[in-house]
């Protein structure tokens, strides 16, 4: 399992609207890609205006190619990416440890 | 709920030591704190010698008043902290939105 974490910068005022289309987003396109596990969507608490995107994937390739070589990315950022500042930084990794769920 | 949000550098070479000595804090200090829920370490796909390190807490106070200021996080820092090339950047995030467990 990889964790996608994916740094979002939106413009002020507008996080009520960005996360509602996040969610539908979400449900809408990223949740039918190949291998997608689960999602959480992080709000900052020091930077309300930065959030993460911790998206779970069975592998590195589900994202990276699977979604993001599909025309469901497009999609995905028809949806999100007018509320973004610049483009997310994204990266991916590993479980090294965790307590038990 | 809160999530904190640590981005730890660490030396090449070094990730095997620095995921025990993390477990072993988390258990014997952290996992003992006001608060603490549960956590995750996460290593960088891209970057292996970046982690995040996850940790939900209660609420912000429990983080950054209940553990910060106790002599537990000299006791956390003197297991973790020499592993790490700089000191973390931490910041702290409530959830917006999630799938499902």
């Amino acid at each position: 399992m990889v964790l996608e974490v994916a740094e979002i910068q939106i413009r002020a005022g507008e996080q009520q609207a960005f996360e509602a289309a996040l969610s539908r987003g979400v449900q809408t396109v990223i949740s039918q890609s190949k291998g997608y596990r689960g999602y959480r969507l992080e709000r900052g608490i020091e930077s309300p205006q930065r959030y993460l995107l911790l998206i779970e994937w069975d592998t590195l390739e589900n994202h990276t190619v699977d979604f993001r070589q599909s025309p469901s990315f497009a999609q995905w950022r028809a949806i999100v990416g007018p509320y973004f500042v610049e483009p997310p930084r994204v990266e991916h990794f590993e479980q090294a440890s965790a307590s038990p769920r």
